[in-house]
């Protein structure tokens, strides 16, 4: 037998894909579980309680952590290889660590793993200048500022993004920016310095996939306001929030276009793939965490229906089997998305992303809420972190496009494979007219040699 | 063909359900359309706005329509036909007007039609002396007083109800309860004048069935506080909220008891068959209005992804045609628990009232998450009521006993036939045999025939 | 208390529906199920012994029935009250007979109530001349042939029955049908005396909806020839079976044709309606019978894993419940489409048959998938009759048009009513308005009122 | 990036799997799947007519290709390393090919690599003694003979197979058994020349899992009979089929009994896991072969309702994406078993396995559904494989053990780390206290912390 490395930190992920991972890696994750269990969920009343104080800035216990971080050598930990501040994860490694932080919303954020930034970093790093890098990266990669992302429109289908319409004119040195956005995160949280926007820079371009570009938005440019908080499912999200902005006139000099005009698509292909997988990984990581709250509930002595613990009916016994057995397959998923992309690159990982997008924000959210159904009338409410669980699973399943988008897109693409599956069978059928005759057989001409209709 | 009374606010009652309403019921149920639809669906958000300013107070909005619809003739329409007050509707004839209630999660309350007001005061009347009905009803007819039912508890699995363990006990002329209750409208609000609690003031009687009494308690009893808000998904309620609460060594009349020592469950089952049904036809409102969104999402002009509508594309038309499918579905199952009530009362309507429990709240919530869906990134914020609408679907799964014990319930009931179904079974062994010997052929001995064992 | 009329035949049908069963009716329903009780039940195996010996000829014992059953007034149950022959049942009331039929697949049979020769009588009596209602369907209501109908085809998709190919072509006094057709009863079987088929006569007609015509072939016409039996899930479905079936410049006499050229749709449409019915009340006869094998095993001494009875184990309790809920919610479905079209006829009816045709299926099939799993290794054997049970209700999902089919008629009918649910949402709009100047309260400009853009 | 092995054969096979294959696996994969296009999907129709004429025997095709085989050295592919006669694949490498020959029903049989034969040869080889090698696994190594396995009984309920209780008893230096049982392969298949039967020889030892033995019963012992025949969803299974068996005072030599007295339960739990997999991957291979027939029917051009392609209605589409998504997952779920065992052993492997048997036939059961579906008429007939497939992969869902046993053992492992679940929380409290106080912020007393009753 082989002998596979073994630690609390480790207990979720397979054998196979724990043989692959590198001392250094294991070390890490180590570190982050310890992180997780001892400062995040145990804190996590301290950092609710903080917000009540201050609504729109990060907590003091937060910030505190985060400092703590920075000094051990956990900060960023989601950058890749090639930077030189790169702690050197791959996405598989680092989506280990993912999950573990994804069992507190607010986790990420001690390590400025968090989104947005963690994909503005990328963006900017990928395709930013020098000049870009220095000014508006690094901030961020300090953990001093914090910045937003802002595609999805109130008035288009932006699911379908060549529909995005925010207007961006160039007069000048600068462009001129027109439109209302969506999401991104809240204006109201100070640290928030400045807006990633996608927006629509030549809309007579006749290739749709060139009309668009990407610009930085300082949040004190003129023009740019917030003109509503936006709650999802009733929750403000706080401290990062969203809202709803409307730009008016608003101006920035042209420098700080990313990559040149037309090609805001370019820069949202690159920018998505990871964000994906972190998303879907740290929901397993509130699965797993909201399984847990099942087991004990489950276990618990005060609480006999019929005499019986929970976890003695066996119709609840299947219950937590098929959560157990739904988690465990969903982390197969991500994981093998990610290592896809470790070995050939975001675009050959397309499908794997799609299909982690699409199946873990739909599963992890079922076992949530089949976890808040086994804690009866308390699963519901504050007295755990299930609703806010539920909340960012289902909201995963709208954020960076809604199931349906990423299912016509895997779907678009297979049926681009029928021709050659037809031109199998065609070989079957031309195979079974051989065959039929070296054996003396009658031929059969039925659908699935495809032609049938040819014979008739 | 028949003649079917037909007005928009009848457009979703089946044509056989329509002919058994009386022409005062149709009457009735069309003002209660008026009313939603100009009083209440257009004063949503200000009504939500008034709340913002009091959180714990009856918005100045509702208490206006409570005295308009009390000048009116609408006011506690609920009330079934053998009080002096009722208006005479059947339970199936009430449940058609309180579909078109539950459009608006507070219109109830503007005719006196509310939860739990509808069930207390059922219950008062039902069982509560005249004194207590003048003393604790009355206010609550009139519109002045607000009440709450208080039963779940943190610490015992409440879903078994014999469990309750709040304990009350007898000194002298007086009741002393001490415990913790869960849920019941928050006492926040200064409406809420009494609670109606379940406890338990026989803990020793050998049958569990008799060992709990239901009390009236005054909000202002010494030794009753509120320790917690309770949220539900993030949803603190208002004006009505949920809390816990603490009650030490609260003392109270002997008077105050209903019915008797040792008669809560006499009271209990009496109390929640109608409520059920309400809960079930306002959701079938929610779905209604929530599938009214979908709809008009499904045709904006504005929203085109890929080019075309949202409800051109066929997976939607097909999404549009399930949930259609589905309320419709889930109607004929509440109206038909609704006329089984009319016709041979509550308890031969036990099964036919769980059915609805159980289906229709997951069932509800199945549709509107689809509608969050279909309205893509606006669908979870509060740009629509679905969130809100969602959650109190969410919250009817466990409200008034999970789904699990509803099923429970019916499932053991169930195999109570099975002796029948085998006796029969072994009718058609015997007749099998008669037959076969007349027709000259072989007797099979297959699992059907119950019994191949003995012929070993 | 009302009275509600009580028997064993009347268990499942709900106190609504029952109130509203003619005395005829009631006396006609327990007569079925005395005769299925009695007759078929305990005889199914004999019949299927007696197919062994002569697979495509109707069994002895179901051709005595079926004397016997004319001679007690119980044939042709079916006809509406119209007929002469009626036996004046609405259509809800033959569906309550229908439910008991299903209970076995050849009950129907015995009673000449059985597909295709309900919806085929039907068809003639309604468009039929007095010729041909005399020649052809005469006897069939005498018991004396049997018939086929004839629609789709391999090479098209006859889901959309525009694309129905069969050429029928006008020669002189005849017409010259070429194409290809499958399912139809099986010309194998010798009482199969005529072909009711759709084909194409007109293909160049503007409207497609003009372009079909149906005719009566005889199964001896020169050029028919069956060229496959076909199987459906590995059954035969003797002794009527399914075919494949050749048309090569078949010829008739023009007095063949029904109704006249290019009217097939209209033939078509009328002849659908109640069939479908049928076949949604008969499938829930086999899912009752199923569950009633469910309940006998859940109880089954000799069965006991974990030494409880399979009954003892409450996943399985909550199964039980859950095929019970399900059942009777579907037979609601049913029973009100039934009801709409005796009250509104068969076109108003549309929607209601569409839902059930598409629920009961599938919901049926999942029972009976589910009864199959709690016998475990015998479920799946001719050791019970659910093989056949789920084949036939699988079947059903298909014939008559697939589910998509009919949820995308559904759809798009419901869509069609996006731009009434738009006015009445533009209606709140302006009362919002209204109320918010009235009660001196801020506009809100949400998605809900629909036109928020308008305001940018 | 990487260099990823690439050939049709590893087409559905993760990037980050291939990486693990051998050469000599790669070889022999590729090897399998030109043997499965070419020898085997073409001849389908062949064998089938083969079995026509004949019904129990194995037709002469597939004996030819065994021959071809067994040059080829291809025979016994399952053989894990430590045979001398394997060709050295881990279960990993193995599952691959069993995905391809999964594709056809028959062609695992061609290679001497179907069930039961490599379940009982592995039996065999693991607990036989060197006679019993000889004498019995040779000639099944060689593929001269058939044998069969005997667990399941129509009695009792085998799921637990403590139940099982077909008697053995020592008389002298003989066995006398006397029993019934159901399922093993068809003794009407004179291939099948021995039975490994497991029964109970010590009804009364304390130890319930010491009171079963596990023998070998030769085809021809007097007293064994086959009683019945059974069909599994009306398909007869040929050639090797089921039946039903009568052991009267049926007499085998001590030698006969495996590994000795009261080991049957050792014997099984060795012998069940990799033939799990196997069905697991073979099911994998008939989704796969489905889901290019739904490929070519959704882009047949003859196939067009409403004038377009059945992969043209997005509805299609995103079915399409599902079924790919899905038979992706539960590849992902299997291949981490097989790994899983290959690492660390059938025993550590047991939950993966069970998480495969209880996923993968629900999961392709549904698929190969929705390809019937999709084909619409056609799907559920003869015309394709998939009414064959469906039914496969319904039967593995009961074989070995219906999914509620499987989720049940699941469920209980899973209840039994609940205590530590509840230990990591009381640290979380614990913490909770320490920071509360450091941070100076009130202590939260919610359920999270377990503990809450504590403090009241």
């Amino acid at each position: 037998m082989a002998t596979i490395p073994d630690h609390p930190s480790l207990a979720r992920i397979p054998p196979g894909y724990r043989q692959k991972l590198s001392p250094k890696a294991i070390e890490l994750i180590a570190k982050v579980y310890d992180w997780v269990e001892n400062e995040c969920i145990p804190a996590d009343h301290i950092v609710k309680a903080q917000l009540e104080q201050n609504r729109w800035a990060m907590p003091p216990y937060i910030r505190a952590l985060r400092e703590k971080a920075k000094a051990a050598g956990l900060f960023n930990l989601f950058l890749p290889n090639h930077f030189k501040e790169s702690p050197g994860l791959t996405i598989l490694e680092y989506s280990c660590c993912c999950e573990i932080l994804g069992r507190v919303y607010w986790a990420p954020m001690t390590l400025n793993c968090h989104a947005p930034e963690t994909g503005n970093i990328e963006l900017l790093a990928k395709y930013g200048t020098e000049k870009q890098k220095e000014k508006w990266m690094k901030p961020l990669l300090d953990g001093e500022w914090s910045s937003a992302y802002s595609m999805t429109e109130p008035d288009v289908a932006a699911s379908d993004a060549t529909n995005i319409s925010c207007r961006i004119r160039r007069e000048g040195n600068e462009y001129v920016i027109n439109g209302r956005k969506l999401y991104g995160n809240s204006l109201a949280n100070e640290d928030v310095k400045f807006y990633i926007l996608m927006g629509c820079s030549d809309p007579d371009n006749a290739d749709p996939w060139k009309r668009h570009s990407t610009v930085i938005v300082p949040r004190d440019a003129p023009g740019l306001k917030m003109v509503r908080y936006m709650t999802i499912m009733g929750f403000d999200c706080a401290p990062e929030g969203h809202g709803e902005y409307v730009y008016e006139n608003v101006r920035i000099p042209v420098e700080n276009i990313i990559l040149g005009e037309g090609r805001a698509f370019e820069i949202a292909q690159g920018r998505l793939g990871p964000g994906r997988i972190h998303h879907c990984m740290r929901l397993l990581g509130q699965g797993e965490r909201a399984y847990e709250h099942a087991l004990i509930r489950a276990t618990d002595t005060r609480k006999k229906p019929r005499g019986k613990l929970i976890g003695e009916f066996d119709s609840n016994i299947e219950r937590i089997a098929d959560m157990r057995m739904e988690l465990d397959a969903l982390r197969l998923v991500v994981l093998n998305a990610a290592e896809t992309m470790d070995l050939m690159g975001n675009v050959a990982g397309r499908y794997a992303i799609a299909q982690a997008k699409v199946m873990v924000p739909i599963g992890v959210a079922k076992v949530i809420d089949e976890c808040m159904q086994l804690l009866g009338g308390q699963g519901l409410t504050q007295h755990t972190f299930l609703p806010e669980a539920w909340t960012y699973a289902r909201f995963v399943r709208i954020a960076d496009g809604p199931d349906a988008a990423h299912r016509h897109q895997v779907g678009r693409d297979q049926l681009k494979t029928a021709a050659q599956a037809r031109l199998k069978h065609l070989g079957y059928k031309k195979r079974h007219h051989q065959l039929a005759k070296a054996w003396d057989m009658p031929v059969t001409e039925l659908f699935e040699y495809v032609e049938r209709i040819e014979k008739l």
